[in-house]
C-alpha cells in the first residue's frame, strides 16, 4: 500500500508547488478539488472531470452517510468503486452540511444531533462516527469533525467552537488509528475572524499532529477582505511540511491570491454552480453567456483553450441552450470552468518553480481586465 | 455538392437495408435519429450521440423558428455549424408541434396561425413559411408542412386534414424548387387509421414525387396495435426506391415491428425522456433503476455493451444517482438508451442482408422476456 506523504517541491514567496502522493494516484498542489458532495460532479460525467485535469475530487460524509449510507458504499467496495472514480478523494467530515443544511442541531461536547434535511429523522454525528463513515467510504483524506461558525459571530461563540472543534481534533484522531494504511486524517483550523484564536487553534492541532490542515470556517459571510488576512495569518502558522488546505474557497481570485498565502489545496461549487447558471470563468474574465449579446456571436469562448467545449462551441450556440432551458448549457459551462479551474492551479504550479508566481498573478488578472474578448 | 440518394442494400420480406447519401454523410438505414428539438440532445452531449452511431439527428422547425429564430441560425452558418453537428440533420416541418403545443391554433387553406408558447406572440407557419425555415436551417432532409390530427378523430375531420396536406404537399414541393442543391424533401402520408384515406394519401404523394415518404399522424393516440396495422398496410403503398420514415414511433418493439414491414427511418424522445425518468432500455428489456431492489446491485446495467455508461458503472450507483437527484443519472441513461436504439437499428441491418431478419426479431424479443438479467 502506497502511503500517504506530501513533498514540497519549490517555493517563490510564501507560493508552494508540490506533490501529495495517495493510495490512488499522485496530487499535484497547488489542487482545485472539484465538488462531487453526493458521489457525482453536478451535472458532469467523470470523465469530462478528469479531462479536465483534477486528480482528486471531494465526497461528502454528511451526504452519502444518509444517502446511500456508508455501510452501503462500503459494501459495494467503497466510494471509488461505488462511483466510478479510481484517483484520489477526499471526503468532507460533515460540519459545515450540519450547520448549513440541517433544519435543527444541537451540538453537545459527545458530537452533533440534528434531523436529516432528507427525512427529517435524527442523526447523531460524534468525531468518532466522522471517522467511521470515512474510513468506510474509503478516502484518501479524511476530516476531522469540526463546529462550523457562521461570520460575524460573538467571539465567545467563535472560541467555544474552536476549543470544541480541538477537542474532537484530538478523538478523530484516536479513532483514525484504526484506518487502513495509506489513508491520512487532516485537522481543521477553526477561530473565525480573529487571529489569536487562529493561532491558538493553528498551535494546538499541530501539537496533536495531523498529515495535512484545513483552514475552515472561512467563506460563511465574511467578507473576501477578512478572508485573506485571515489566510494570509494563518497559513504560515501551519507546518511547512503538510498540505495546507483552504475550505470552500473560491473565485479564480481568492485562489490565486491564496496560492500566494501558502495554500496548496482547495475545493469549492463555485465552478460547477455558476456554470449551471450560465457565467463561464474564462482567461478574458467571467463571461455571462446569458447576456442578450452574445445571441449572434459565432466566436467560442476562448478558441485556444484546452477545454473541447470552449473551442467548439460558439456564445451564440451555448447562448441559446441556457434561453431554451436545455441542461447541456450547463453541463458544457460546468465544463469550461473545471478546465479553468485546473488550468489556473496548473499556470500556477508551473509559475512557482520558475519564480515567476508574482508575474503569473499579474499577468493573469491583467488579462481578466482588459476584457479583450469584448473588442469588436 | 453531393445528391441526396437512397440506394436499396437487401431486402428481407418486407425489411429493408439500405444507404442514404446526404451531404453530410452516409445514414445506414433501418436507422434511428435521436430528437434534438431545440439544436440539442436533451441533457447528452454530442460527442456521445455520435458515438452510440447516429448517422442522422432530429431538429425541429417549429421550435427552431421560435428560438433563436431561423435567420438567426442562417446567420450563424445553418444548424450543422451552430450546433456543432457535422453530420446529417432532418427537420421535422413543425405541424406537429402547432397541434400539441400551440395553446390557440387557425387551421386555414394557406396555413396555421398559432400563438407562440414561448411568449404568446402570433405567428402564421405556411407550407412556403415551413420550407423557407427549413432551407434556412440547412436540413439535409426537410419535411412538408402537415396537419396532425389526434386519434381518435371522426372520419370527415381526418379526410379533411388529409387532403389539406396534400394540397399543402404540392406547395412545399413547388417552394422547395429554390433548395440548394443537395438537399431532400419528404412528403407526410395523412389519413389517421383509416386504411383508404392512407392509401389515397400515398398515391397522390407519390404522383407529385419526394425524396422520401413519411407516415405520419401516428403515435397520436392509437392503440399499438392499430398503429402497426396502418404502418404494415401504407407501407407497400409507398415507392420501393425511396426513404420511408415512421414519425414519432416509438418502443424497441415498435421499431422492429415497423422495420419488418418496410420502414427506413426513425425519430422518437422515448430513449432520452425515458432515460431522464429512470427506465434503461437493454437487451435484457427495460429495467427502471429507480426501483429499490436496485440500491445494493453492483453489476452493470449490462457487461457486454458496447456502451461505457452501460458497462462501467453499477446498477446501485445509477440508482443512487437518481435517488439523490443528480441530473447525471438521466444523461447516463439516456446515452444507455441511444446507444440501444442503434445497437438495435445495426441488428437488424446486419440480419436483413442476411436473410435471418425474422430470427433476429425472434431472438431479442425472447432475450427481452427471458429478463435473464434478474436471475439471482
Amino acid at each position: 500500500m502506497t502511503e500517504f506523504s506530501f513533498r514540497l517541491i519549490a517555493t517563490d514567496g510564501a507560493a508552494r508547488a508540490g506533490e501529495i502522493t495517495t493510495a490512488h494516484g499522485i496530487v499535484r498542489t497547488p489542487a482545485f478539488m472539484p465538488v462531487g458532495t453526493q458521489g457525482a460532479i453536478k451535472g458532469v460525467h467523470h470523465a469530462d472531470v478528469r479531462a479536465s485535469g483534477a486528480d482528486i475530487i471531494l465526497g461528502n460524509t454528511y451526504h452519502l452517510m444518509l444517502r446511500p449510507g456508508a455501510e452501503r458504499v462500503a459494501a459495494l467496495g467503497g466510494l471509488h468503486e461505488f462511483m466510478g472514480w479510481p484517483h484520489a478523494i477526499l471526503t468532507d467530515s460533515g460540519g459545515y452540511q450540519v450547520m448549513s443544511l440541517s433544519p435543527l442541531r444541537e451540538v453537545a461536547e459527545a458530537g452533533v444531533t440534528f434531523r436529516s434535511h432528507l427525512d427529517g429523522a435524527t442523526v447523531e454525528l460524534t468525531p468518532e462516527r466522522a471517522i467511521e463513515v470515512q474510513i468506510l467510504l474509503g478516502a484518501d483524506v479524511s476530516m476531522q469533525l469540526d463546529e462550523c461558525v457562521r461570520l460575524p459571530a460573538e467571539r465567545g461563540d467563535i472560541e467555544r467552537a474552536m476549543r470544541l472543534s480541538l477537542r474532537w481534533a484530538e478523538r478523530a484522531k484516536r479513532a483514525f488509528e484504526r484506518a487502513p494504511a495509506g489513508r491520512a486524517l487532516f485537522g481543521i483550523v477553526q477561530g473565525g475572524d480573529d487571529q489569536k484564536l487562529r493561532d491558538a487553534s493553528a498551535r494546538a492541532l499541530t501539537d496533536i499532529g495531523f498529515a495535512g490542515y484545513a483552514i475552515g470556517g472561512l467563506a460563511v459571510g465574511e467578507t473576501s477582505e477578512i478572508m485573506r488576512q485571515v489566510v494570509a495569518e494563518t497559513a504560515p502558522a501551519l507546518p511547512a511540511d503538510k498540505p495546507r488546505y483552504l475550505m470552500g474557497v473560491g473565485t479564480p481570485a481568492d485562489l490565486l491570491a491564496a496560492v500566494g498565502q501558502g495554500i496548496d489545496m482547495f475545493d469549492c461549487v463555485l465552478p460547477t454552480r455558476n456554470g449551471r447558471h450560465g457565467l463561464a470563468f474564462t482567461r478574458f474574465g467571467p463571461i455571462n453567456i446569458k447576456n442578450a449579446h452574445h445571441a449572434d456571436d459565432r466566436r467560442p469562448l476562448d478558441a485556444e483553450s484546452r477545454c473541447p467545449a470552449a473551442r467548439e462551441f460558439s456564445r451564440a450556440y451555448l447562448h441559446h441552450l441556457f434561453k431554451a432551458g436545455e441542461s447541456l448549457g450547463g453541463t458544457l459551462l460546468s465544463i469550461v470552468n473545471l478546465f479553468y479551474y485546473q488550468d489556473l492551479m496548473a499556470g500556477a504550479g508551473a509559475a512557482i518553480p520558475a519564480g515567476r508566481f508574482a508575474h503569473y498573478v499579474g499577468a493573469t488578472t491583467e488579462q481578466w481586465a482588459a476584457r479583450r474578448d469584448m473588442a469588436p
